[in-house]
């Protein structure tokens, strides 16, 4: 299987979005949110989820993660501390809104200065803070929420790479999330080479001759599954 | 269970689509999309499917529902009379391209003056003609088509209603299809009360706060599945 780099993993994503291809942003975030959520229901079902969200796509996949997650009886908060641009993310914001999702852009009040308490709440949290166009150095306020995120000791489920990583290098800085769970999305990026948890492989929408185009040597996906699950 | 008139299905999918509620039509045809390719592929996994696709929504869904079927391993072609308009029914319909399922205009010339032939190929036909908003009478090339479902044999799985029902009336005219599955979208219209085949209710993202407002009194889906199968 192939790792793609940050170019790659870029020119992948605009290729899918492209009138060749035919896809819109809504549907693949959409398919991609699906996809971990099933992840984290199949590994964690029924737990006091958290799902933390950038300002970017990962983010957005990150908000339809914590929907279907609500709809399969999950307890979900969001913590969102920057909005996201554009009618898709400000949509799905909306859509939590209506769902009575609670969407935080901040730890509680009653939990400033003590965020080890705020996490220990949960059973569960979803990392989708940064994606495969992240590049450092990290700032606040994620540079300090990834840090007591990796303080925590509450399993961390993150979507495409873990949060901090360089996406092509890893965890070169010391700084970045170790999740328990990692779900790449289309293909994994050349910082997931090194992962030794819980990996799967999340997306089933890349047409064949888009495989082949990039050369992905994707493996087979089992009956209807939206993630398989990769060796370790 | 509420059966909605024509009225409050269209006022239902607007209320979705608002800012108040924050949903993209490209959103919740892909879960309209991807519940109705599930329910195909529970009951007839792995067979040859016809997806017939109309020039709306409904049609939306079908393309939607090839698409997931594709990739699940099903062998799938779309018979597409009409060529939908805007961006999203194009960009579906590019996506048949580039996964190589073919996307047909007219029945085959090899059997033309022979549809039976060429419909007893297919193990499964999905009926993605006419949803909701559909007011008779019929027009061709549809209303040929759904005569020649309506005679072939091949078990039909109904997108949202049966094409060719009254939404509220039901098969009135007797010239509407009789499927072996129904797959009801956000809640059953009135035309399915005396529906007495396989019958799902699929589209599982209709939130509380909305099912109260429209007083659906959805049934609880099981664990994450996308549809739930009702009582016939």
């Amino acid at each position: 299987m192939k790792y793609l780099n940050q170019t790659e993993a870029i020119n992948l994503d605009q290729y899918l979005f492209s009138p060749e291809c035919g896809f819109s942003v809504d549907q693949l975030m959409e398919l991609a949110g699906h996809s971990v959520a099933w992840v984290v229901n199949r590994h964690y079902a029924g737990l006091k989820t958290l799902v933390v969200c950038g300002p970017g796509n990962n983010g957005g996949d990150g908000f339809v993660c914590a929907r279907h997650l609500h709809f399969w009886g999950h307890d979900v908060t969001v913590l969102a501390p920057k909005e996201g641009k554009g009618a898709l993310l400000e949509g799905l914001r909306q859509q939590m809104r209506i769902m009575g999702i609670p969407v935080l852009a901040t730890y509680p009040e009653e939990f400033q200065g003590n965020p080890a308490g705020f996490l220990a709440q949960f059973g569960v949290i979803v990392d989708g803070i940064f994606g495969f166009s992240f590049k450092p150095p990290m700032r606040d306020p994620f540079a300090s929420i990834i840090r007591d995120l990796r303080q925590c000791g509450v399993p961390l489920v993150s979507i495409d790479i873990p949060s901090g990583e360089d996406v092509e290098r890893g965890n070169v800085t010391g700084e970045a999330l170790q999740p328990a769970v990692l779900v790449s999305l289309s293909a994994p990026k050349l910082c997931a080479r090194n992962y030794h948890g819980i990996h799967y492989l999340g997306g089933r929408f890349i047409p064949r001759c888009v495989q082949e185009r990039f050369q992905l040597e994707l493996p087979p996906f089992p009956s209807s599954d939206p993630a398989v699950r990769l060796p370790s």
